[in-house]
Order: structure tokens, then sequence, then C-alpha cells
């Protein structure tokens, strides 16, 4: 018999809270960050690389994998954690974000949308039904239901229509994914930076019943002081005993912000995007691997890290590799940020847990200020 | 104390020779295949991974690496095994080769080469002299004479007059490598396909006297009749009690008549190159990972092989990921055809020891007539 699909918090510092979800595939701890898989792989790294960063779950991008190798492929070969040879818990997006960001001839109406692959130009149509039903062919252990974010700025009378149709689609996705035990389906709060609107979204999300909450809309360029204004309040209008995702988020202060505010889940492109263009996260902010004060010092990008970027190659082999365009570049600094974030995410689940989580962001900003190590 | 440099012939099976050249940084298995790791990577693999293909020694190219980061900056960095994090044996090449064919501005007189850099243009000398120097603060084990190659076909006059000045420039090496202890200097014959020029070069060369001996200039276009034909006789010429080299092979098949003919020593871009092209190496010959049929194909690329490209994936999975142009495409694929090439060797040098490597050559000839697996 499978585990079922539960969540139990077991500390909370402030708004900060960590605990632990419970899947068929293994525990998740909270507050976790979910790497992107986006076409089943985590770009430049090996899925068993991407568990030793103490990664726990992945995030799978519905709009790809539909396009490429396509739902009912990945369904015929066994599902996607057996395609991809990850066996923990995968959450997949429900598609709509990115058919709104990517694919092209995109026409919306009440029952969903119909779109132009960005791929080979084939046509397409996601609804909340055909949403439900792309995500169980992936085998997705958590799935979000599908719903329409509005572009902000935006008028409050857009933002609302756009939030009661996506509430609408939400009750369509419930109905649709029915009863699967140890698998969860999770809704999304919208309202854009509108209280009232962030308030009726939770309720009518609440009253439908979810085994957890997104704050959705948020991460689409409306700036951190906007986003922490929303998670200033939104978190708390969604139930406390169900875990609280933040979608899309993001740089490692977006991070331990949103933590600080209530969040326990958390999935972004950054870490393993930056990686490849040689942006490296540290405890003392961003190092830009092909700046030339790098080409001769022989020091490691972090003298505390224990990933394997910094346990065995110094600042001057990262910066040779990413010149010469090698792929062990992306392979390494990939590996390192992903591991960072990750620490990051033990560190907090640390502090929290020890009710010391004030102590854990003041230090967390103070080495940030520090800036990198001198240079030789 | 450290090791000195020795070769230890085990067994000889007609003309196939197994041994090991034992060097103060391990041993190296012969028959020996050396993965290229041209800009101190093997491009798409950690070096833990290539060590895991059962890789023993591996091959840095002089001239990218004078360019970039160039030799001075490795030297200050510690060397090369410890900038790129490999441990074991490297071979360098002299640096004559690529210069001839990606430099620009080429002057080649008695005394070396002049040209400018493809990266930026610089202008840069090589001469055995320089070559030794350079291969010197790479930290190489084994050094390469600097020698000159002729494009072939060519008039027998030109191939002989720079054969002889690749002799003249062998002496030079080798006063210039001096005495270093547990390092090796590689002669190299050349002499294009004129078996009086090959023997005159072998002479020359062995009357200086080198730790082993490669065989140069072939593999540059010629075919594999042309070269098997040099094969029949060159290798024969050179001293039997040091290990022999065959610079730039080649194709499994190519590799398999070049041991056949008393080669112990090889090393090629081809496998990592290809895993890059998703052109995979197997058993039952070449499969061509872009392939539509691969597309919904659960199977292993081989199911006997043990890397994790056909322990872990399906073809589908590999068909999928190269498509969509994903890095862990030329991950794996590379990994795989490594790992094939050292499989090859393994089996050929078990087959040596077992004086059954007529049997070994029938079998591995007619696995690859039988053609990939059966589609689906
Ligand atoms: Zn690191
Ligand atoms: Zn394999």
């Amino acid at each position: 018999m499978s585990t079922p699909f539960s969540f139990t918090l077991a500390a909370t510092d402030g708004r900060a809270r960590t605990g632990t979800i419970d899947t068929p595939r293994g525990q998740i701890r909270t507050p976790a960050f979910m790497p992107v898989g986006t076409a089943a792989t985590v770009k430049a790294m090996m899925p068993e690389s991407v568990a030793a960063t103490g990664a726990d779950i992945l995030l799978g991008n519905t709009y790809h994998l539909m396009l490429r190798p396509t739902a009912e492929r990945i369904d015929r070969l066994g599902g996607l954690h057996s395609f991809m040879n990850w066996d923990k818990p995968i959450l997949t997006d429900s598609g709509g974000f990115q058919v709104m960001s990517l694919a092209s001839l995109r026409k919306l109406t009440e029952e969903g949308v119909t779109f132009s692959s960005h791929v080979d130009g084939s046509k397409h149509m996601i609804s909340p039904e055909r949403s439900m039903e792309i995500q169980k062919l992936l085998g997705s252990d958590i799935v979000m239901c599908f719903d329409e974010c509005p572009a902000l700025p935006a008028e409050d009378s857009v933002v609302a229509a756009s939030m009661r149709m996506s509430m609408r689609w939400a009750q369509r996705s419930r109905d649709a994914f029915g009863d699967r035990p140890g698998h969860a389906l999770f809704g999304i709060q919208q309202g854009g930076v509108n209280q009232d609107l962030r308030g009726e979204s939770a309720e009518a999300l609440t009253r439908i019943g979810f085994d957890g909450y997104a704050v959705g809309g948020l991460a689409v360029g409306e700036g951190q002081e906007a986003m922490f204004g929303v998670l200033d309040y939104a978190p708390d209008m969604l139930p406390t005993d169900k875990p609280r995702y933040l979608m899309g988020v993001g740089k490692p202060d977006d991070i331990v912000g949103a933590v600080a505010r209530g969040i326990d889940m958390m999935d972004c492109v950054l870490p393993s995007r930056s990686g490849r263009t040689g942006q490296v996260f540290t405890r003392h902010g961003v190092v830009n691997i092909k700046n030339a004060r790098h080409a001769d010092d022989p020091r490691p990008l972090d003298e505390d890290c224990t990933c394997p970027a910094c346990r065995n190659y110094s600042r001057a082999y990262l910066h040779h590799v990413f010149r010469s365009q090698e792929m062990i570049s992306g392979m390494l600094l990939t590996w390192h940020n992903l591991h960072y974030y990750q620490d990051l995410m033990q560190g907090m689940r640390e502090a929290i847990a020890a009710a010391r989580f004030d102590d854990f962001v003041t230090v967390f900003h103070a080495l940030r200020a520090e800036g990198d190590i001198e240079r030789l």
C-alpha cells in the first residue's frame, strides 16, 4: 500500500515554517527548492547529481513535454520518472503559463487555450481537463491546476475577471483530477497585487479544497518589493495545514524573503540557467566567472562549499573552461548553483527548527554585503 | 622515490601485444585507448566519469593549451593534472600537427614554426625546444617529439625531406627534454607510405633512443587500406621492448586492425565528438540516435553495456534529448562511446593474453555485420 500524500508542519519561527511532505516517492523537506527539469532533464546535470545536491523534488514543464516527446509517448514508455531516471517526486506545472509566454497564435476562451507549438507549429489545445490528463499521463506526483495569469501591471477589472475564470478552471481541474491516492492537486491563488482579489481567490480555492496551494501570478516582472508586498498577506490567506508554493521564484534573497513570509516550496530556472551563462551564486553574492580577475586565481569559488566545482577546481579552471565554451563549464557551475540553493534551504530549515531564523537572515544579508573575496 | 617509466610486455598473439606501462601516476594497460582532453577537459565529461569508463591515460593538446590558458599559467596553477582534476597519466602531443591544421599565417623553417593563434590572432613560435618546454610546464607524463607531418599524397622527395627534418627535430627534442625520471619522451616515425623512408626514420629514432615510439603521419585522410598497408610493416621496424603509439586513430575497426598489427596505444576524438553529434558506437556498428525509429523504443542502446546511458535510459529518451538539443545528450552519448571504446580495449587485452585474439576479431566483425537490433 502506498503512502498517501501528507504535509506535516514541524516548526514555525515567526511566519517561517519547516516541515515535511510525505509522498509514495519519498519525503520532501520544506522549505523546498525544486530545480527545473523542463524537457525531462535539468539542463547540464545528470539526475543523480541533482539528487546529490540535496533536491527532494523536481519540476517538469507540461507545455514542453506535451509538445516533445508528448505526454502519450512518455506514458507508453512508463511515465516521466522512469523516462528521465528520477525516482523522487516530480511536480508538473499546468502548461498555462508557458503557453502564454512561448506559444504563438494563442486563443483564450472559457473552454481553454488553443495555440501553435513553438517547436514545429503544430496546433494544440489545453483546457483544465486536458491539463489534468497530460499531467496524469506524465505520472506527476504534484499536479497543478490549469490557470490563467494576466501580465502585470493590469487594471483591477482585468485581474479580477482573469482570477475568476481561473477559479472556475480550478473547480474543473479538481473535478477532472478525481481521486488519485498518493497524488496531489494544488490550487493556484491569483488576484495580482490586489489584496481583496487575493482574498476572494483564496476563499474560492479553500472552498474547493486542495492538497496544497500556490501563490500564482508573481515573479512575472513586478519586482521584489511588489512581490514581497503581496507575500506580506497572501500566504496567510491560505490554509495553514497545507504546503504553500510560490511559483517561479527566484533569486536567493527572493527565496529567503518568501520563506520569511510563510512559503514552503519554490522553483526557478535561475540556478541552472545562470550556471550556463557563468553567473555563480555564493554566500558572498554573485560571482561572474568570465571576469578576467579569475584567470590566475587558484582558489575555489567558495572555500566552504562541498560541491565538485568547489572541491576539485580553481576559479582559474572554471574561468578557462567558460571562456573556452566547454560543456564542463555549464556542468560544474550548474552543479554548484543547485548545491548552493539546496544548502540555503537546508540552512533555513535548520534555523527555523532551532527558532533562530532571524539570525540566519541577518547573517545571510551580512555575508552578501561583504561581497566576493578580495582579488589576488 | 617515484616509479620510473617502464613498459612490460605480458603476452603476444600473432603481432598483437598486451602489457603495461608503469608510471609514477599509475599503470596504463595496453593496448590502451586515450580519450582526448583538448582544452583541459574531455568534452561533456567529468574527469571521474572518464576514469569510470576504464581510461588509464588522457591526451592533452599542446597547441590549444599553449594558447589558452597558456602553459605558463597552468604551471603557476600547479600543472595540468591538478588544473583539470585528473591524477592519472597524461600524454601531450607536440603541437606540431595542430599548428599545421588550425593556425593561420604559418611559417615553417628549420628552426620551427611561427604562426598566429586561431583564438585571438596572437603570434607564437614552436620549435622542438619550445615544445619540450611547454610540455614540461604542463607536467605531461608522456611527451611527444616536435615533428612535421606533410599532407598526403605527396612526392617521395617531399616526404623524405620532411621526415629528415623531423628526425633532426627528434634529436633536438631529445636534447632539450634532458633527464626527467618518471617522465617519458616518445619519438615519432615519419615517411608517409614509403617503406624505405619508414625504415630510415625508425633507424634514426632508434639511434637517438626514446621511451616509446609513435607511428606518425597516418590517419590524415589516406584511408584505412593505405593505413593498414603501412602498419603491415612500420610497427615491426620499431623496438619491441617499447610501447608503439598510433596517433589520431580511430574508428573501432581501425583500432582492432592496428592492434592486430602490433600497436599498443591510440587516441582519437571520434568517440567524444560523435557523442555530441548523436553517432553511437556499439558492438553492432554505428547507431544514429537522431533517427526517428528510436522515438518510441524503450530498449537501451546496448543491452550488455554497463554505462549509465545504457543502464538508465531508453533509446526513446536519448532520441528525445538529442532532438531537444539538451546537454545531457552529449553527456550520456559521450560516456557510452568512451565506455564502448574502453570495453573494446579490455576485450582485446584479455583475448591477447588468452591467445585467442583471432577469435575476438572474428566475433567483432561478425557482430558488426549483423547490424543494429531490429526496429520495434
Ligand atoms: Zn560549490
Ligand atoms: Zn552504453
